[in-house]
């Protein structure tokens, strides 16, 4: 990456401030303001830079190792950009990521957790697949972590998770805005041996689209609202019983991505075309489907990137003090494709 | 995890050896059956054993770190899994993976590399997010490398990719075996400035079509081999002039799950069932659109975790052993759904 202290002037000069600040935001100093520390970190991402570790060693003694851990990715691919956010936000900081992804089993957490303080990590982000209450591995105590797109019941610890309300609100504003007044949204659901789970998923989109409609003078009707447990026939058949109602919907406000797609399918075969006859909203921007179907699907975004860079941030900016265990909401932002 | 000769004895246990054997396959000695091996690292990774690391140390003086330097893992969210495959392995052997994702920037990938040799990784797996030759990142001379998902043009270094040959193969046997005799096939192709990219998985899985069809004394018709530039209006067009000709096909063979998916809504449109008009048969497994289709696709597995796997194991194998260049290819299996 040749000389460290061009590159250093190379940041100063694509962020427009002194090299001085730059050298600050290397070393997290606190006299920094929060613009020109983004500015530093923008350029410092954009450029690649990478100071020497052995540099960084010296000085300080500290490993330069993050821990991120993770239930389960496979189950929501999309959920490593929680990964990337986390590496670019490491990376920026001459850190580096040791990534552990534990299936779900608790005894493997634990033993990842051993192995990240062998390596003396400086903090550890802790992620989950879905957004949801979690507990934390054994072992933790005194370790600095930050849980994203997941929450401590009693909210001991930071975390970072999406504002589902903001996306139910903003779904449904989405309709609103393109003339809709009677929305139809099927709901997610899963219930695990008779267990309501407790999904912020669920009731925070639910109350961002009872929002809506109040501020739009709208009456909430529970006939229009359904909860599917997601399999692809019970999401068809929502779409079949709301579009079978004596005043059917002319938008549908769907819980994820895949219960857009069966609400495609289910409005084919009525003969009725997206958006024109119904207008239909996913969550998710899962993008093989999004930009898959036809029409391409609007919806909500789930902010995975930001999520792994606010929790990788919010440990570094904490080094070597206690951390208040701020929970954080980040907005779930409209992708307006097609099918509004 | 308690003690660890208390795990080397459930282990040894757990997969019915000796602890004598069980030790061999942790130091990598040589004279173990692949048996022996095989369900000795079943043991490891399903009792998710971890020794101590500074034993280790102490020992062999070697870091315990593996490198994973990706593309882009953003782009095909279940190349993950080729990272999770890798980690567990180095697991079984008490290694650590280093993760770092150069969202296809080389000079990220170089800094990358850099990163890795100061921390004094024993070896590294450089994975492409789909199946093509690579340039490897400069600065990696003298360090172990496999590559996963890709390959040199020179094929100098070792590799594990998919057998796109055996994938068309099957799939298209699937179809023969089904009764099906007029078999279409909508091809994936990608120009990139009037440059035919060689995508093994364009031309390997027209090999395993042929073949299929020749093995069961059927001509190749040119007519019925589309390709599509994977945008949904082409895959949609494609399906819908396949169904156009003199003699439709009755089944269809699609590139990946997204042709699949708009195959499916040419098909509906056309009021054709699939399969009972229709036949249809994916590729890549995206479970979200597989899983979720109406009815769910039948297609073919990319052996993601499953090249992950062998791409550790082959730098572990082959610590401080110059390595053969071997060029694995993996089978990519049917996962029968509903659609064929």
């Amino acid at each position: 990456m040749g000389d460290a202290k061009v590159t250093i002037k190379e940041i100063a000069r694509y962020a427009g401030v002194g090299t001085t600040t730059v050298s600050r935001v290397l070393n997290n100093h606190p006299y920094v303001s929060d613009e020109k520390r983004r500015r530093v970190e923008q350029a410092i991402a954009a450029l690649h830079y990478r100071p020497s570790q052995t540099a960084r060693h010296l000085r300080g003694g500290s490993s330069g190792l993050l821990g991120f851990l993770t239930d389960d990715v496979a189950t929501t691919p999309y959920a490593v950009d929680i990964i990337r956010g986390a590496q670019d936000v490491a990376w920026a900081h001459r850190m580096v990521l040791l990534v552990a992804d534990s299936g779900g089993n608790s005894r493997f957490a634990e033993a990842a957790v051993d192995v990240f303080r062998e390596r003396a990590v400086e903090g550890i982000v802790y992620a989950a697949m879905y957004h949801r209450p979690v507990r934390l591995p054994a072992g933790l105590d005194g370790l600095p972590t930050v849980l994203a797109n997941c929450f401590l019941e009693d909210r001991s610890a930071p975390s970072v998770v999406p504002d589902e309300v903001y996306g139910g609100y903003h779904a449904t504003k989405a309709a609103l805005g393109a003339g809709h007044r009677r929305i139809g949204f099927i709901n997610l659901w899963e219930e695990t041996e008779g267990v309501t789970p407790p999904f912020p998923a669920i009731y925070g989109r639910l109350r961002g689209y009872q929002q809506a409609l109040e501020d739009h003078g709208l009456c909430y009707e529970d006939a229009l609202v359904r909860f599917s447990d997601q399999t692809p026939r019970e999401n068809y058949r929502h779409t079949r019983e709301l579009m079978a109602l004596p005043a059917p919907p002319t938008a549908i406000f769907c819980g994820n991505d895949k219960v857009a797609m069966n609400c495609y399918s289910a409005l084919a075969e009525l003969g009725l075309r997206v958006p024109g006859d119904v207008a239909v909203i996913g969550y998710d921007n899962i993008a093989h489907i999004a930009e898959g179907l036809l029409p391409q699907l609007t919806t909500m975004q789930l902010p995975h990137y930001e999520m792994g860079k606010w929790a990788a941030q919010y440990l570094i900016e904490n080094q070597g003090r206690t951390m208040a265990p701020v929970q954080m909401a980040l907005p779930c932002p409209l992708v307006a494709r097609e099918s509004v």
